[in-house]
């Protein structure tokens, strides 16, 4: 069983075409466990999970954390 | 048993016909579980659940989460 | 036992007839658990449950959750 | 045992004869498990409970819950 | 055991002779499982417990709760 | 064992001879418990506990809860 | 092994000779379970307890709970 | 084990020659447990514990809890 | 195992030569487990402890607890 | 099972080519575990997990962690 | 086991050569675990532990505790 | 199993070559752990964990905890 209450939200939003957004295992090693492609004004919500503890954005994007609003790319 | 105390909550209004609401696996894989149509006006909310950590919206919404509102799609 | 403790409520109130607020379920299918129809002014408080993780509004609502109040329909 | 601690009120005001508050079980199905009729000015004060996770309200009647005070009815 | 840490209290001030507060069962069944009458100017201050999930008051008085304060009757 | 923490304080001030603090029990019925007979002037401070739910004040009184001040008689 | 964690604390200040602060037992009877006497000026710092919880206080003095201050007495 | 976790503290300085702070027993008896003599500028910080629910504080001295600062004696 | 998660800090900085700081114990007797001088200008820190639950200063200090500070001695 | 609520989420955003996020472990030697090359513009977002608890940042970069906001590099 | 979360964090800075940080041990007894000489400039992060619940501070430093900052020596 | 829930963070950044970051070991004896050094410019995020429970800077850096920021060196 995991715990999922409480786990912070992601959300981003792809403001070009192509937006990526690559989730990182958690474990011993960190490597790719999904990437994901964005169209422009597509919106990506996710957690962070018993399997990914990281996510990278490449491209255009907003990106909202509880640290606020950030711009990617550009 | 899951607990489902405290988890978020994801509200989306569509603003055109055809908005898709994509739910994504929490597992080791990230694939599609479940895909939604929502129709100009719809209102669908949502938890995330043992099954579901990631979801993608495509078309014109309203999209509320606790780091509050933004509009994808246009 | 499920723990009911601090689970959300949403507030619906139909503005039209017919008004239709569908459950759809937590599991590994999301598929529809209940169905109900609102005739106007009603108004319908629920909770998230063990079984429902999902919920769409269809028709002319008001709507209240812990991220304020939209209005479907319209 | 259940755990009572916190969960939510909702408070309710019948403002017209025969105000009509119905609530629904809360397992796989979603079906009528109470039906309770209030006279003008009786006041309903009810929790959520093990077996009860919706409430339908018809009728003029004021509705006090943690989302505020909305009306039914008219 | 049951847990009463934090329990909401309501309390009840009868305005005039003969307000009734009814309480109901939480069980399957939801029915009356006390009757008190209360003559004007008594208070009444009680929680929901193990066995009752729903009160109801008639006649005209002051009732508290976290919702803030509101009249029945008249 | 039970828990007594954060369990609500009720502080009841007479204003008059003879003020009537009556507990009435938690369980499957609700009977009176205990009666306490308050001179002017006497400060009574208790909590709910395991074995009373529900408090019944009669006479001129001042009554504290964290529903704020009330004053019962008169 | 009870739990102190959190238990409100009660103050009282006597403002006159021969205050009294009586305990009164939390079990299927309330009884006396012990009577203190103060001092003018005198200060009772006391704790809700597995044994006790109501307190009754005679004669001028001030006391402070969470509910503020108040003063019993003349 | 017991849990001194976010136990109040009561801070005590006298303001004269012999203060006295006298803890009393948390059990079935609430019988005299230790008694402290402080003489005057000396400041006296304790914890309830296991043992202890009950001080009473004799001779000029300033109080500190979490109602606030009152003064004995005088 | 004792849980020292938030246990409260006693910061104490000497204002003159041979400030006494002195602990004692928490179990059934009351005695001195610890006694520690401090030289003008030096800082005390500690927590209580499964062992300490009161601590006596003696001479000129500032003391900080979360009632604020206070000045022992002269 | 680790439990990942509420762990802090570190955002770096990359204002140069190049920028290096250094993942060291949490055992008992503080060894590099993961090493990832920002390019301008890319964004990172990580929750220290059961095998990271150091990160170290080379390079021209925004970070938001709880304590606000700095600037690496340069 | 031991608990670290949310154990407070002591953070001293040493604004002269040769300022000592004592701590002493947790246990029955009160002893020197560990001294550490800071280098003007310096500073010193640390938390209480299973072995360490005082410490001492000579020479001339600030002291960041939840209480505030402090100065020792001079 | 330890709990990384809520454990502090604490960033450091490098305004010289060669800031010193030395973590030092929980246990019964408090020795070097790691020995960190940090180009100017560098940013260091670390917790405390099962086995550092303390840090000691060396040189010009800005330091944040949660008892805001504070400058070494220099």
């Amino acid at each position: 069983m995991h715990d999922i209450t409480g786990t912070e939200l992601i959300v981003i939003k792809a403001l070009e075409e192509g937006v990526t957004v690559i989730g990182l295992t958690r474990g011993k090693e960190t490597i790719i466990q999904h990437t994901e492609k964005l169209d422009s004004g597509e919106v990506w919500i996710s957690q962070f999970t018993e399997h990914v503890s990281a996510v990278k954005i490449r491209g255009k994007a907003e990106i909202f954390t509880k640290h606020g609003k950030i711009e990617s790319g550009g």
